[in-house]
């Protein structure tokens, strides 16, 4: 192993780190939406989409305004909402300016979809994550994700914030 | 707000935490995703199938051992393999122990593809991941991360560690 990369790749430890690190990430994400599917039958990307309406001023957004903040691609959410506009969670029409956008409103149905979901799915997460760490390593959670968010330029991009009500 | 509901969900200040956890994690694995393709034209999944048939002996594993190192349903992989197959990367060949199964072996090309893919993906882990940290931050994502997979019965789970090397 030349000089240069060992000064420009990761330790072994620190890559165990690491993949420690988003694979816990991704157990977590994929056992609680394995929970959401199996309780409530929305995928997490439902979930997203109903809680930023449910959220939203007369849970009513704008598409693009959707796709900032649940941080997907434009066309990727487009095919997401025509699927659920077709089992009747949102309905897409044409933006209040009259000019060009489309709005996004949550439906009834998406409403109580919504509802029937966000208390087990808190739970959950309650169970999975808050339950495993004391208050010292919540904290130190938080701490890390700030290092790296502002490493990152993440730095004032609220969206996680935004979400952050129980 | 019922009280079994405040005991169960997580308060306000979880969720921001939890909800940066994960978010953070997503966007570092879509970064690092994007530096791959761009720089190596690999997926993740291809990375992640070229790794662990580089480690392995003989650069062979049987398929339903690369499922549960990666972590995929055998079926996801299944089809992934059929289309790095395509691609000359690895080949498929019955097992040989002559029964049943099949082995995956990494073929030359893909042996090509990791060796020019690796440093330079190191490398991003290094710059996004562990330059962000100071070294007491990174002992406490270890430490985090051990605590949880504590919680969600991964103990003993040794993936992570498989993949530790430099």
């Amino acid at each position: 192993m030349t000089e240069e990369r060992r000064r420009s790749t990761p330790t072994p430890e620190q890559l165990r780190i690491w993949r420690g690190f988003i694979e816990t990430g991704e157990t977590l994400r994929a056992r609680l939406a394995a929970q959401l599917q199996s309780e409530s039958s929305l995928s997490t990307g439902d979930y997203q989409v109903l809680l930023a309406l449910s959220e939203a001023e007369g849970h009513t957004a704008r598409s693009s305004e959707l796709a900032a903040l649940i941080g997907w691609e434009r066309s990727r959410l487009s095919h997401h909402l025509g699927r659920m506009e077709k089992r009747g969670l949102v309905r897409r029409v044409p933006c209040a300016d009259g000019v060009h956008g489309v709005d996004v409103v949550l439906a009834d149905a998406g409403a109580e979809a919504f509802r029937a979901a966000n208390i087990p799915h808190l739970r959950a997460i309650r169970e999975l994550f808050v339950d495993a760490l004391s208050p010292e390593q919540l904290a130190n959670v938080d701490d890390i994700t700030a290092a790296l968010r502002t490493h990152l330029g993440l730095e004032g991009d609220d969206h996680p914030a935004d979400l952050s009500r129980g």
